[in-house]
């Protein structure tokens, strides 16, 4: 038999609160209106204190990819050098941007479902006295692990020309992150992870230093030209078409997390993660990740099982998406994620669905519910 | 914390699928236009397959009691006599409908939970030769019971005076229910059950010997008169202005009804109920009824504790309405639905909110997902 309805728990795009969705399906404003100037600015204002931030916060239309592909073509000269954390396929992505726009990637490889060791940067900036920027991300989305962006940026403390540039698209309204206290220049972000918004919008900040580098760069980018933006942005205006409805429809999400609150957000992302990989440890599988992050779990199947399987029998046979490995972890791993309009009964769905598909896969290891019984414990008792 | 989403599992309004929303919200057309008249002939001939028979279906605006009023109005005249069961809330309502119009009820009272005993109609009818029909619940809502409906309709093969009268509001859509074949005069059924639509609609099946039965009777009801329905209703029109939407809505949910199969829809209700069932006894707890439905199931709450608290637990701390009990029953049960747009997920979920409720009020005597467990296991063995 066919599903009758769908789910959506895959670590972005991740489903759209009804509220924002009526938000979205408004007519759409003229985008030299004043009331979506008006909304502009409140999206812009509330962004700045989800990032904690003094900086400057714009929103670009693109998808995140846009706002990295910003961050390289208007903070780095050609020839310039990069300290490169690549843990992952996003990791990948801003060593592939260095190479596109002439940016020297000083690549650290890190194992993927690893963090990197601070040692590994401190040594890379020791050896490359021209480094202007270290590109990292917060949470890495391909093996659903942490970063110690904190702790870079304390590290970059001692290096004042640079730029501590991280990508938190899965990590921003997951968890609390204070940019300015942990040292990031520049934090990016897209409208279609935590914040609960459909794809289209990417997000970045931009501390004073990060602003007074824009001025020393010639940016290779005429769409993503961010002293452009800065300077329209901060009067409510874009320097092109603004993806209207998806800022209306992202300011109406950002004022159900001020709502909710902040904390509490990142409170519940952190209850849901830890039921989700008691959960998974119930069933006797194991975490891809060493630190893993609390906005997806990256879980190895269990052996001669391919993963890719257990993601179309769950999306085949019961209509939920969740999501598999990608590049070299196709098929070994597969992912739940636990970001932006999720609770705990969604959580539990994601675990039942796998324990269909395990046991229709010929891994019975374990008793149905199992992996329900350790998560719900686990979020009672956090 | 409060919770970050709602969700509706009561049996009625049930939660409506978003193509049937869709339709819902479709610019308002003219209720004398062709567009509409095309769209409610589909809609009334979706509906007579679904009742499977060859007689009328009509289609009022009006929540279900509506269409319980048409039949007692429309199908008695004062003074007639009507064998009535009553083993709920809804039996009650039979009994109170015949007072209002002056109808003699002759009521077989039913301990609430159980089922009619074809041997007490019978009786009735013996000892009543005035009899002109007898009104029952296809599902006693408010028990979660099964009538032998079937039973008695063979039993009024002998009466060809006497009409047998369903309300099938829970039942229509949940089972397969052959209409003619079961020798049932006259069907009900709602739109915001089984149908998958919003509150709004009430349907009324009416075979020959039903419609027959209508021109002997004087309608005691103006806004109700089924002659005057039944004519319109034939070329595609109303007596009085349609709840246009709720029909563009219905003849869409039918065709959900369609694309999925009547028989896979009732064989998914089965299971869903069966695993409902298996839950809640894995957790201790015993049904109230002894002929359990297939679209709601009635719980009784465990020695000490309200089912009014774990109602307003699941509602107020998980964002989850579930219903609890009706009149003598009010705090003794609580009740799950599995009606309508309902798969195994969301069975789960109303599992697990009745586990997280029961904790919380000190009845500890199971392990968290232990009802999770039962209700896979059956919903993978079926």
């Amino acid at each position: 038999m066919k599903p009758i309805k769908q789910r959506l728990l895959t670590p972005g795009p991740t489903v759209v609160p009804e509220r924002v969705l009526e938000a979205l399906g408004k007519s759409t404003l003229y985008h030299r209106s004043p009331k979506f100037k008006e909304i502009f600015l409140e999206a812009r204002k509330r962004l700045k204190k989800l990032f904690r931030t003094e900086g400057e916060v714009l929103i670009l239309t693109s998808s995140g990819t846009g706002a990295m592909e910003a961050a390289v073509t208007n903070l780095f000269n050609p020839g310039d050098s990069a300290v490169v954390v690549v843990g992952g396929k996003f990791g990948e992505r801003w060593k592939e941007l260095c190479e596109t726009f002439g940016v020297k990637p000083i690549v650290i490889e890190v194992e993927w479902g690893k963090s990197v060791r601070l040692e590994d940067i401190e040594e890379a900036l020791k050896a490359n006295s021209d480094v202007k920027g270290v590109l990292v991300q917060i949470c890495e989305t391909s093996t659903g692990t942490i970063h110690d962006v904190k702790g870079i940026g304390d590290l970059l403390k001692n290096y004042p020309d640079v730029l501590l540039i991280a990508d938190g698209i899965t990590a921003y309204g997951v968890y609390d992150i204070p940019t300015d206290e942990w040292g990031i220049d520049v934090g990016i972000t897209g409208s279609q992870k935590a914040l609960m918004t459909p794809p289209g919008l990417a997000i970045i900040s931009l501390n004073e230093k990060a602003q007074k580098r824009l001025l020393e760069v010639e940016t290779r980018s005429y769409y993503f030209d961010l002293k452009k933006e800065l300077k329209k942005q901060q009067s409510g205006q874009t320097a092109y078409t603004a993806g209207v409805n998806l800022v209306v429809a992202l300011n109406e999400a950002l004022k159900m997390i001020e709502e909710e609150g902040l904390e509490n957000v990142a409170k519940r992302h952190e209850r849901l993660a830890q039921a989700t990989r008691a959960g998974v440890r119930a069933l006797g599988l194991e975490l891809l990740s060493e630190n893993p992050a609390n906005g997806v779990t990256a879980v190895l199947s269990p052996k001669g099982i391919n993963g890719q399987d257990i993601v179309k029998i769950a999306r085949e046979k019961y209509g939920i998406t969740i999501a598999g490995g990608q590049e070299h972890l196709k098929g070994k791993i597969f992912r739940l994620s636990h970001m932006g309009y999720v609770d705990i009964f969604d959580i539990l769905t994601g675990l039942e669905v796998v324990e269909f598909a395990l046991y229709e896969l010929g891994y019975r290891n374990f008793k149905f519910g199992d992996s329900v019984s350790a998560a719900m414990e686990t979020y009672q008792n956090l």
